[in-house]
C-alpha cells in the first residue's frame, strides 16, 4: 500500500489517497484519535471520481464517531482496466432495462459474479494492508452498496463483525444461498421505490439472511434518495457492533 | 379528568393514574421541565394492568427526552364493561387461528371496526384534558400498537404531528383507504416473525400510506420481540418531528 496523496479536511479527518497495486483507494482517519480506531470499508458500485461526494460524506459522518473508513475502486470501473465481458453483460442489463422486460437471471449471473469473484480478494487484500497501518484496529464493519459483495465479504471474511448493507442491485440466485450463511449482525437499507431494483427481491434477500440480528430500514424514494438520518442510523448500528 | 393516584418513580418521572369519565388512564411527565413538554400518546391493545410494564418503560424512554407520554383503557378492555359483539368477534378470530384457517374480513371489520370507531373519539377527549394541563403543550405523536387505531387517528386529529406505528395486527379493507389519507411521517415497527400477524399485508399497509415521510423499520422475532434500540430510534423519530 502506498499513499499517493493526503489532505486534511475542515473538520480534522486525514483524507489519504493510496494505490494497492493497481488499486486506486482512499482512507479517512478521524482528527483525533487516543485508541486504535475501528475500520468501516465504505462499498460502492464502482467510479470513485464520481462516488466521491457521496463516500466522503459517509466518512466523514463515521469520523465523526471515532471510525476510520477506507474504500478501494471496484474492477473493470474508474480509471481502472475494462472488461470486456462485463462490458458486454452491462449493455445486456441496459438493453433489458431500457425495453422494460425482465431482467434474465443469466444476465444478473454474468455481470454480478465476475465481480464478486474479482472484488471480494481485493477488499481482504486491502483490510490487510489498512489494519497493518498504525492507529487503525480491528473490529471492522462494511457499509454501502453492491450488496452481493457484501454478503460474499460477510461469509469469507472473519475479520468484518458486522454490516450496513444498500439493497440496491441485482443479486444472483446463488448469493442467496450464501446468505442464508451469514451469521454477522446487519441492518439492511431499501429505497422503497428504487427505480433499478426490485422491491419483492430486496425483501425475499432480508428474509434470506441467516442472521438473527437482522434489521430492514425501508425509505421512500428512488435509489439516490437515502434520507440524511440514515448516516446517524447506521452509526448507531456500528456502535452497538463495533465497540 | 381526575387524578387518582400519584407516584415519583426512581428516575423522578412523575406517574399520575387518571379517570377520564369512565375511561381509566395513565399519564408521565418528565422529573424536570423547563418549556411545555410534547406530549406522546401511548396505543396498546387493551389491558392497562396487563400492558402496564411495557407502556412504563416506554413513557420512561420518552420522559428521559422531555416528552410526557399518556394511555387510557381501550373500550371493552380492562376493567372497562365489556361487549358481547366484541367477544364474539374475538371468539370467532381464535377459532380462526387455532384452526390454522385464514381469517376471514368480515370478522376482521367486526373486531376492529367498531374498536376504532369508539375509540379514537376517546383518545380525542383525552387529548383534549391533557394539552389542558400545565407543563404539556404540543405538538403531540402517537406511538404504539393497533394500528388501525393509529391509522384512524392520523387521518381525523390534526394535533397529531407523527406516529410511530406497531404492525402488529390485524387491518381492515376500509383503513388501508384511509392509509392513503395519511399525510404526517410515519415510523412503522415490522416483527418479521410475528405468528399474529401477516407480513405481506403489513408490507401493502406500509406502501399504501400516503405520506412520503414513512420508514419501516423490521426486525427478528415475534410480536413482543422488538429490540431495545427501536425504542431510542422511536425517541429520534420524534426528536426530528415533534421539536
Amino acid at each position: 500500500m502506498r499513499f499517493t496523496s493526503e489532505q486534511r479536511l475542515d473538520d480534522g479527518v486525514l483524507e489519504r489517497g493510496f494505490t494497492l497495486g493497481e488499486i486506486p483507494g482512499i482512507l479517512w482517519t478521524p482528527g483525533s484519535a487516543s485508541a486504535p480506531a475501528p475500520l468501516i470499508l465504505l462499498g460502492h458500485p464502482g467510479g470513485l471520481h464520481k462516488m466521491y461526494p457521496r463516500l466522503a460524506a459517509r466518512a466523514r459522518i463515521s469520523a465523526a464517531e471515532g471510525y476510520a473508513a477506507a474504500t478501494i475502486e471496484l474492477p473493470w470501473s474508474g480509471d481502472r482496466p475494462r472488461s470486456a465481458a462485463a462490458e458486454e453483460a452491462r449493455a445486456d442489463l441496459r438493453r433489458a432495462l431500457e425495453a422494460g422486460e425482465p431482467v434474465d437471471d443469466e444476465i444478473v449471473d454474468r455481470l454480478v459474479l465476475p465481480l464478486v469473484d474479482k472484488a471480494v480478494p481485493e477488499w481482504r487484500a486491502a483490510l490487510d494492508a489498512l489494519l497493518s497501518l498504525p492507529g487503525i484496529g480491528g473490529p471492522v464493519g462494511y457499509a454501502g452498496g453492491v450488496i452481493a459483495i457484501g454478503i460474499r465479504l460477510a461469509v469469507v471474511e472473519p475479520r468484518i463483525s458486522a454490516a450496513l448493507l444498500f439493497a440496491g442491485s441485482f443479486v444472483p440466485r446463488t448469493l442467496f444461498e450464501e446468505a442464508r450463511q451469514v451469521t454477522i449482525p446487519l441492518q439492511v437499507l431499501l429505497q422503497w421505490d428504487d427505480e433499478g431494483n426490485d422491491r419483492q427481491m430486496a425483501l425475499d434477500l432480508f428474509d434470506a439472511f441467516g442472521t438473527e440480528e437482522k434489521t430492514l430500514h425501508a425509505n421512500m424514494g428512488g435509489h439516490t434518495g437515502v434520507p440524511q438520518f440514515e448516516g446517524e442510523d447506521g452509526n448507531r448500528f456500528f456502535a452497538r457492533h463495533l465497540k
